[in-house]
């Protein structure tokens, strides 16, 4: 069989399955932003892994090293956010063509330490060699967590809300700039910034981990027409979007314009957004809402519903049901 | 400047010490096997990963699936074993390139868990994404020390003895065997196993660690003549090896014989035997390597003594200085 036709989804599944037969008490595995292992009596051990390879991942001539470092950091702090963890302590592995030097690793420890003294986290460790082909880069970020604060993807139940923390779609069209070799105004360039050096939505996860009526969460990296099915997958549901309720930047509005571009559909399928998504029950829903806004000083937007499962992800706009032209981003199917 | 002038080890030292400014208490971070966490006041976090690149670490061509994936775990769990640890946890990222099938990767897998059901480590995470060069894999492992019985680097004292935990140069001439294309009778297929199954010495590493007179200790990976100058630079010492007193399996002096090696050389810095290299402090050396031999039935193996800084690292053979071809692997430098 051929990995194309199985999906990165299904090559998870597939191997998963096999490991998850012998977890030892109070750890959860494979399947969420995080693994979750015992630690303290009031502490949870979270660990997450992402690789990061040139030319899939990103363009090495595309974005500065600096820029390059800061995101490999924060696409895994991001996972620490999504379980309402802090994060820790980091581990760096890079595999390096012969073409880089001394002053592009320079920058790109630069970016990552920005980040990480930010946020206060600490490369512990990590691995140097050699690759024949792309820059590879892989960050393991360990991170803490309160045992009833953490939110798993699995919680979602038919009536909770579905909400994101932040705007969707800018790191989709900076993408685009950047692949369409725009002239970068200020617009494009804050556009650009937003894909090249995203914020990790820690405060945010963590204030919506220590709420009880949050039921899932997860973080927004492959666009939520693929996200939002991980935690239907996982809750069991289904989920009716609201396409006119997507929080849409007025900079990603204006180079939609410009550009010709379906905002929507960037804001849908584009990815690497890096805030949070997150089920709150219906109870609660406005009451949470209004509360994240108090906390703050941004809205937490309401972009639509937990459904039972029969009714699959299925998108409105103005009150009757939409299409959507492509699926979400997926490393082992061709895109579309 | 180019990375080739600063080479792997230059590498690290330039980036690590701006990381380690800010380390919070009881956590030792880059240049160790593993980095050491504060944990419970009875335990201690241990987290070391390592990232395989294809064409630099391993062939594809040349290793079976299975004991890829046996050996990309077992090479972690060694830097557990080095510090006297005990493995919990593991996290695969995996870099999948084109050409490769599901086929190869259920071998891949079943490799991984041959070790891990043999280790009682848990797969908890990981990261799947295509590769558009060589296939990549990273794994990254954590485990649990007590806080007294964690052996460092840089412990070794002049006057301590050097021992090793196993025989040297047998995967180095495995993996010649593999180069060379050479046909595989009984021995030649022992040796290569040597190479691709290499067995973590984890009861030794925790055997070791709970001995008070063991000063320094860390895993084969590079050859003893790369991997003891990082003791020697940790603990600010020099060292003598007597290269009459490697130890050498018959498998090995076959081979060498049979096909002009130079067993020594092989021994010294051809790498990859994954067992446990230690300093043991002179006035408890003796009795330490006869309850050793107790303990497992076969030596714990003295091949030299540490010595003043000034020395160096020089070799001897039948009482007299030596000299050695060439050096461990270094991931930057040209080998030579």
């Amino acid at each position: 069989m051929k990995l194309s036709d199985l999906g990165e989804f299904g090559l998870i599944a597939r191997f998963a399955s096999r490991f998850l037969e012998r977890l030892p008490a109070g750890t959860t595995g494979i399947g969420d932003d995080c693994a979750v292992l015992p630690w303290t009596k009031d502490r949870r051990l979270l660990v997450t892994t992402d690789m990061l390879v040139e030319d899939v991942h990103f363009l090495r001539a595309a974005i500065p090293a600096r820029d390059l470092g800061y995101k490999s950091l924060g696409v895994n702090l991001s996972d620490i956010a999504a379980m309402g963890g802090r994060p820790l302590s980091a581990f760096l592995s890079l595999g390096i063509p012969g073409g880089i030097d001394v002053g592009w690793l320079d920058a790109f420890f630069r970016g990552i330490r920005d980040l990480a003294a930010a946020e206060s986290v600490s490369l512990l460790g990590g691995d140097t060699t050699k690759s024949p082909g792309p820059l590879v880069i892989n960050i393991a970020v360990l991170g803490a967590a309160r045992p009833g604060k953490i939110k798993f993807r699995s919680g979602a139940r038919p009536g909770d809300g579905i909400f994101v923390t932040g705007s969707l779609g800018d790191s989709a069209a900076g993408l685009r700039i950047v692949l369409e070799k725009r002239p970068r105004g200020r617009d494009e360039a804050a556009l650009v910034r937003r894909h090249n050096r995203p914020r990790p939505h820690l405060p945010e996860g963590a204030w919506l981990a220590g709420r009880k009526a949050v039921t899932a969460m997860m973080d927004v990296s492959d666009g939520i027409d693929s996200d939002l099915r991980r935690i239907l997958e996982r809750s069991v549901c289904g989920a009716a979007v609201n396409l006119d309720a997507l929080p849409l930047s007025a900079l990603l509005r204006r180079a939609a314009r410009k550009y010709g571009w379906d905002e929507r559909e960037l804001a849908v399928t584009g990815g690497e957004d890096y805030c949070l998504l997150a089920a709150v029950r219906r109870d609660a829903a406005a009451e949470t809402a209004a509360a994240f806004e108090r906390a703050f000083g941004r809205p937490l937007v309401r972009i639509g519903t937990i459904m039972a499962a029969g009714d699959g992800l299925r998108y409105f706009a103005g009150g009757r049901p939409a299409a959507l032209r492509r699926r979400g981003f997926d490393h082992f199917r061709p895109k579309g």
